[in-house]
């Protein structure tokens, strides 16, 4: 590392934070509104198995969402779970992208597949269409993209090698929440998508997720795998996880909904500040707001280049950690870098390069509504303060 | 049906309850305490991954069970799925009760292993220790036996096949919240034990549950695979589940655990009064009070033999509830009767006569703490009166 002790000591003591910044946080909506709806559903009792708030959340989000048909879940995993099942790949393939987070390829485990691992692309943190056409054999049963950071997966390309194939798509929308093309919701590509509503995401239920089918039938199936696999006659037709999301965490949606359109609005302009204050660092490179889509912030990426900045991500990282900044390698290692799916054809780092480079490149840094302009010019301050004096 | 259609009028008519009565339904806490938990955890934002009523909880619960270590779940299926997954079980055999509710066979399915069926007693609800023992073979991998209703299992029996071949024994303790023999909590038994937290049961978080660990190492794994199988040094180390309690689940459960033993105290009473009212129809049978054990009041379940009741037990079911009195029949049919597990060998009905004819019979009254002792006496005056004059 080409910073010195003293200079980490001068930076840390110049600009170090008085309080912990976090990667993120969630923006908590006003609590005597949160109890003001609880007050609606306490008399009752019925506080989970579809309530009142629940159903008004799923109505609710179908509309802002624009895209088809919306299952809450209890969390994001058991919704892709629910999802892939839905699809019959057990004991078959399922094909993911290595750069993302462990739900993804765990969530193919627990719908009792495997996963295989397509690159992702050198300009582009989605996986590439081509690579993914490249891993289907005998055994693929669908293929599993994610929007990583909110960022728009090559769809068209996607769906023209699903196609080919006669494969199911599940797009990994954990990210994605709101996230439109030409105006166009992107939950309505390829046949489920699965959002994730976890408190570090711009929407959030605290823990939560759900499935946006393109049919009432695919719907229907979503109800029942996410309630033990009981069917509306009462009878366990497939072995169903809980999935079920509750009436304390609907009522903390629907506040969220209030002011989700603030919320993005916000971090757009913080990721804007970010760009432009970090743009003319060498070896820094931020991910640019992608053209005609509305973006919804959900992570602010960059990828330190050791060689041209001066120090690797990690001994960023640890500097910004003693500054009170707390960013985080988000994904890093990639999933077939995990003990558990090392062992898998497709897990050989070689044949993921690209995949491999941004996850050793990537640190998230803060991001979040309530974040101060304030902040993040002094988060990026720090940054260049590091490549001019390292 | 003996009872003729003038006559379930006249009942309907008489004795009919003007609100629904349901099967159960949670003591709600008082919503101001609610808020005021709440307030203080809002101004901070950690409201899941462990925030303070979460480890708050946690040791609560280590006290009052009296019963190793607790790690918290956001519900009682993850907490049985991270249980099994524990043991190494994928691949192999896990031998449980056919009569149960679905999500204990499906935890089996999603750790990877084969539910394996070995009949209840002909005197007890729960799974025999000598059927397990002929069920035992070169794939089994664990013993995951039920106490249905609260109602212990024969522990000593089930750890005696346990001891004899090796096998770890998970309780599925779904219903055995607090539940105590001889003053030992029976969650000290066998190697782990899952408990439920969801609404209907006698302590909730709305949705929850909780693994009971003997070692604190085995704990460290629970607290690893509710959470993506991330390690404490922050590595995937095995597939896992996001099985995270949230902070408005904690904070509901502290509440309630103020409550508990007052809630348990009523249930009982109320069991006491129903078994003394139904204790001479012919062709109704209650399960005993256990001795020597301090029963939770879980459910109260009664088994309808229809030819000296002179109606069957979904008869009975649809009168009450044109009474407006919501029975179930928990748990009907069998798990070894769905779809997904009734092609498993050990899934033939006729290995498991004793598990069908319970649950042919079983019809669960309502039972819950505000449930008024004039309810429970109108209840099984209806019963009486059909029994009478059927």
């Amino acid at each position: 590392m080409a910073v010195l002790k003293a200079n980490i000591r001068e930076i840390v003591a110049e600009h170090g934070f008085a309080a912990p910044v976090h990667v993120t946080r969630p923006t908590m909506p006003p609590l005597a509104d949160y109890f003001d709806l609880l007050a609606e559903v306490w008399p009752t009792g019925s506080i989970s198995n579809g309530g009142a708030l629940h159903q008004r959340l799923e109505e609710r989000l179908g509309e802002y969402l624009g895209a088809g048909h919306v299952s809450l879940f209890g969390n994001g995993t058991s919704a892709l779970i629910a999802a892939l099942q839905s699809l019959d790949v057990a004991g078959g393939e399922v094909i993911t992208t290595p750069f993302t987070f462990a739900a993804t390829a765990h969530a193919i485990h627990f719908s009792g597949a495997t996963p295989v691992f397509a690159d992702v692309g050198v300009d582009s943190v989605n996986v590439d269409p081509d690579r993914i056409e490249a891993c289907i054999g005998p055994k693929t049963k669908a293929i599993l993209p994610v929007h990583l950071y909110g960022m728009p997966c090559d769809t068209g390309g996607i769906q023209a090698v699903a196609d080919r194939h006669g494969l199911p798509v599940v797009y990994d929308a954990a990210h994605a929440f709101g996230v439109r093309v030409g105006g166009r919701s992107i939950l309505l590509e390829g046949d489920l998508s699965v959002i994730s509503f976890h408190a570090t995401k711009p929407f959030s239920t605290v823990e939560g997720g759900a499935v946006v089918s393109r049919t009432s039938a695919a719907h229907d199936v979503m109800e029942s795998l996410k309630n033990f696999g009981l069917s509306d006659g009462g009878e366990i037709v497939a072995p169903g996880v809980n999935g079920k999301m509750n009436e304390l965490e609907a009522a903390f949606g629907l506040l969220q909904l209030d002011s989700i359109d603030e919320e993005i609005d916000l971090r757009r302009s913080l990721a804007m500040m970010y760009r432009s204050e970090l743009e003319d660092v060498p070896g820094i490179a931020c991910l640019p707001e992608p053209s005609g889509v509305d973006w919804n912030g959900a992570y602010f990426p960059v990828f330190v280049d050791a060689d041209r900045f001066g120090m690797t991500r990690d001994e960023l990282q640890g500097i910004l950690e003693r500054c009170n900044v707390f960013a985080r390698s988000y994904f890093y290692p990639t999933c077939n870098r995990f003990p558990c799916y090392a062992q898998e054809p497709s897990a050989n780092p070689g044949g993921l390069v690209n995949a491999e480079r941004w996850s050793a490149r990537v640190l998230c840094l803060p991001m979040y509504g309530m974040l101060e302009y304030g902040a993040v010019s002094a988060i990026a301050g720090i940054i260049r303060w590091l490549q001019t004096n390292g």
